[in-house]
């Protein structure tokens, strides 16, 4: 049996500017035997000026594109952002390659599971609002220079090191399976209707200061909602808003 | 303490011919901590034009140009070759890069080694002659296309996966600290009066076949001399050779 786990990783280039890069994306990825990219881009992605795409037409062939990190990850069921990490500060649990690699090998062991890999821009990394998408963030140890704070590799070979990272832990699939985690847009319909409730409540207004769009996913986030359980917690949180809704 | 494996480890570029895969190469080398890149072209290397270069002024500062693999290596007391496979019928014991590394950590834990990394040329890799100044070759693991034959990496992404695990991978010092390998010119050296012993003996012309220059360095690597046995079979050597030269 060939390992299932290239088939359950999706690679995301969000604002990826430089045509360059992104073949030299697709060209990594076609060496490691992944196939599935995604563009998350604000204007018509430059695909045919991706020329250091050497034998990688396929996997650009194929690449698909997205006006936001939302609906580029909705069918995931995991979603691990990559930062440099710098001076941001770090609202998600943080790992190193090798370690994030190993969650990763377990969530492709489960059922029906699709892993996104984000990428941010060359200059600027993932957003804010990009990384409130993120379950939890992966940075590759680099070496720390003194004379500068801000250390990013090029966005080619960082996706090289990542899929070389986990084609190289190709763990043994593991027996659980128990446990069939929730789609991206599951648990961002569940969001957007959990933010509702926060406003009908009036949380948002008396703490305005813990309800941004973004802190509010992360906490969301944070729950690993189970796709079984998404139906319950939806219908738990309409249910309140139909009671706050209710005239007195 | 910090690990002293980059100072350790040399990149060593054989015929690069794109400067923009040179800067790549530097600032993937910078990206992971490691310094020392050395050039072998018989043409002016296009530094100046390594344009994708950010922020690896420094590692492209401080590279050095050498006309010959043999005088690129000369202060190494081990050379590795990357090789993407294919079709070479191969001479030398391949490992994939996870075990080279760790092959890499027990030569860099010994005193007075120098490790050189040796990358070939963008589209024909590492050639006979080259290889054969190799102690062994490492290759990264790739997808097996079926329609493609020789799977290849782009340079920049290649070495940012060889340094890359090499960080991962950080041992601990070995406690071994008894062998300290001879370096490649002294090996070279007596590889040269070993062919003279060679032809000397009529060896050579018995047995063409086992003695190209490329056959006789591989054999001489393979003794794995260490430095203190150098003098020692340099001894031996020249002694035969005089013997087979006195008039009877």
């Amino acid at each position: 049996m060939t390992h299932p786990l290239p088939d359950r990783i999706v690679v995301v280039l969000v604002r990826a500017r430089n045509p360059n890069n992104i073949g030299a994306v697709a060209r990594a990825m076609h060496d490691f035997g992944f196939r599935h990219l995604r563009i998350v881009s604000d204007y018509a992605p430059p695909f045919e000026t991706a020329r250091s795409a050497v034998d990688a037409s396929e996997v650009l062939a194929q690449a698909t594109t997205f006006a936001t990190v939302a609906e580029a990850v909705a069918d995931c069921t995991l979603v691990a952002g990559t930062t440099a990490v710098g001076e941001r500060a770090l609202e998600h649990p943080l790992y190193e390659l090798a370690e994030a690699a190993s969650k990763i090998h377990s969530e492709a062991a489960e059922e029906n599971t699709r892993i996104a890999l984000l990428f941010g821009s060359e200059k600027t990394g993932l957003s804010n609002e990009e990384l409130s998408h993120c379950h939890w963030l992966l940075t590759i140890p680099m070496h720390q220079h003194e004379q500068m704070r801000h250390p990013s590799m090029n966005l080619g070979q960082a996706v090289a090191v990542c899929l070389y990272e986990l084609i190289r832990t190709q763990a043994a699939p593991s027996t659980l399976g128990t446990r069939e985690a929730a789609r991206a847009d599951e648990v961002e319909r569940f969001t957007e209707h959990f933010r509702r409730l926060l406003e009908a409540s009036e949380y948002t207004r008396r703490h305005p200061a813990n309800c941004s769009d973004e802190q509010i996913r992360r906490l969301i986030l944070r729950m690993g909602l189970r796709a079984s359980d998404v139906p319950i917690w939806m219908g738990i949180v309409r249910q309140i808003l139909w009671k706050l809704n209710q005239p007195e």
